[in-house]
């Protein structure tokens, strides 16, 4: 079990998902983001006749890896749970996602870094999709009301 | 002139945005993230017995901060320009901004850093809804085409 | 083995650290970046009477999760290796693993979420701490040169 | 005035830093961290004769834009302030703001966007040197105890 999951466990209110499930799709935004990142980076250090015709695929990657990261925190808040963010967050990281898996399954023939990194594209973009049917309104922590802060006791 | 709008203007290729517009809403997001970061830690450090009512104010300042950060990020963004990328995290924003400026409002006549805050997250927003519009998919550099990366001389 | 020691295997130039064990520090730094933002939310449910007393608690999870996060990605990048920044940073977070660990590690006996984060900012301060010596200014992708970029071929 | 000497003078506690340079520093460390996200994003989009030359600036650019961003949020918080931390992340900082200065001012008489992005880097690694020396374990709110959440009113 990791860390995502023990605290998912560990939240001292309710949290009307399933922890595997959710800890599962958190874990696979910062493994992309890392991918992304690392596959960014890699693209960097290819050779001086390669390097144009993976701007495109760095951009991506760049953009990829913010968006994964800064979902993957907002998922792992419940506190005053809003639907409507989380929905539309997951929906910028399916986006990211899909765009940065196909501008790197362009290159995956010919760079294994870009083909691992589809792969971690894909699998997240795969995650977030089954996720997304769940964020309801009540999907979560208890009642999303505006003024009165959460205050349950394990 | 900001950084922002200079760096647009140095940009070695086409951008079908105004520049002045889309600095200011760069500049504007990244002016929000700060705010959003400093009114999250100034409610930590209010007294005890208000620290329980903006518990979920911290937690949209959180989620805001890091949503306007990733969005300004990819705004400044503009070799192998996806419209539908920059248009769903843009939407993501706009819905960060809303909830933790109502968040933030609800605090404003008590506690001076949220009045700001919201000023600071209503700005943004607004900002936001009128760069919407525009970014349609030729409404930056060029042919966002995947297999040919960006090689436009200035 | 995960996406972060598959890329470093398929990164396309020499990198002079062992990949098990950077692939490992990396995965700390995620792992303890998530669960930060984790408890620092989980403390924001906890009862009104609790939160007073975890408000420096939340204020240095924030901090590690950001500092983890940016560490992270520093020791990802390997192209235009400078051994005296990735050892700046990697001290920078040191030093927030460090501080957030025994914040959380006060509140372990009552608060799980804070006994779990504890143990995940020990974990990732004692990789760090291994990790410190070998980042040599030689210790990475070739010559560091400022004029020539990295174009070695695998 | 910008919202972030706004949100200082709001704090509820007391921070012994002078408002008004903090406010620059973080102001700073903002504008350099978009200029370097735009500046490597401008560097993707040169002619690919151009692109190898610039593939360690890019690398220095994001390493910067990230570690600049993560130092502002460190700086824009005062909660339980840790001058150990806030020191080691702004010597990261300055590191950063050095590397990447010299990166992009190798290139500044070919590329507008690196002349300015030197610029940027050198205004912020100016502040942030004059910034460090305050940066005493009493240099901010009160007594940085860990047992006492600051509940100072104003």
């Amino acid at each position: 079990m990791t860390y995502t999951e023990k605290m998912l466990d560990a939240y001292p209110a309710q949290i009307n998902l399933d922890h595997r499930q959710l800890a599962a799709v958190i874990d696979a935004l910062e493994a992309c983001a890392q991918a992304c990142t690392a596959c960014a980076d890699a693209c960097l250090s290819e050779p001086a006749d390669r390097l144009p015709m993976l701007s495109r695929c760095i951009r991506d990657n760049l953009d990829c890896a913010a968006i994964c990261s800064t979902t993957a925190a907002v998922l792992s808040r419940h506190t005053g749970y809003d639907a409507n963010l989380s929905r539309a967050q997951v929906q910028a990281a399916i986006q990211a996602t899909k765009s940065c898996g196909d501008s790197c399954a362009e290159h995956g023939s010919r760079h294994e870094h870009c083909r691992i990194c589809a792969e971690a594209c894909r699998e997240t973009e795969q995650a977030l999709n089954a996720l997304l049917p769940q964020l309801q309104p009540t999907g979560a922590t208890g009642p999303p009301s505006k003024s009165s802060p959460q205050q349950q006791s394990r």
